[in-house]
């Protein structure tokens, strides 16, 4: 995959989050932030919901509040929250099946795929939300 | 990014070549055993030639041969062939200059993003053509 700024967008709106604290925030005043549109913000802050690290409010007093504290949200569960936990590289799906290089594929880049994908959680599981903030 | 599988593609093709060997295979076999497009064969066979991974000779008595042994091809030389040397994550490039928040963003996150990159190389270096082929 080509690089992407997914988790980088998605560390930003939890950094405005934490940063502004206890007063919360909405998804207008972090898309200033991002320098964006807020349906954007909205799409990302819906992942990061479905993984618990925000609570959304809709309606007038409506806002956005971390629901763990930042010391307890890691690089790595944002990235599940907007990547999902596929893992990095996926297999191919088609090939030959009477060939012997296609059909032994599967067996022998699951274990290097997974061995990748654990390298980076890993990594991601070393920063946390908090280590971030306390920089800003 | 969602995990893809062009990575997986790519070692397949040059499994291919390597399990045919000295005789030597072309783009339209190879796609037999992927059971795909000559054309997204040939795709992919660009950029492992642009990193000198293997050679591809035109015409009638055309086809593709590895360049280095497969002991000296490693699922990271594949990995950067196909993907860049970007690394795995992309900072933003838009955002409020006058936000503290985005400002830190750079220097926060490059750091992280550039180890979760080498985590990866690292454990692509692990592998080599070899060490697939041989269990063919």
């Amino acid at each position: 995959m080509a690089a992407n700024s997914l988790l980088a967008g998605a560390v930003q709106i939890l950094c405005v989050i934490a940063y502004k604290g206890e007063e919360g925030t909405n998804a207008e005043f972090i898309a200033t932030s991002l320098k964006t549109n807020p349906v954007v913000v909205r799409r990302i802050l819906k992942s990061l919901e479905n993984e618990g690290l925000v609570e959304v409010r809709q309606g007038r007093n409506g806002g956005v509040a971390l629901k763990r504290r930042p010391a307890d949200i890691t690089l790595d569960d944002i990235h599940k929250a907007v990547e999902g936990s596929d893992g990095l590289f996926a297999l191919r799906r088609n090939g030959n099946p009477r060939c012997p290089v296609n059909k032994s594929m599967k067996s022998l880049l699951t274990p290097v795929f997974a061995a990748a994908s654990e390298a980076v959680e890993k990594t991601l599981k070393h920063t946390t939300l908090e280590h971030l903030v306390e920089k800003i």
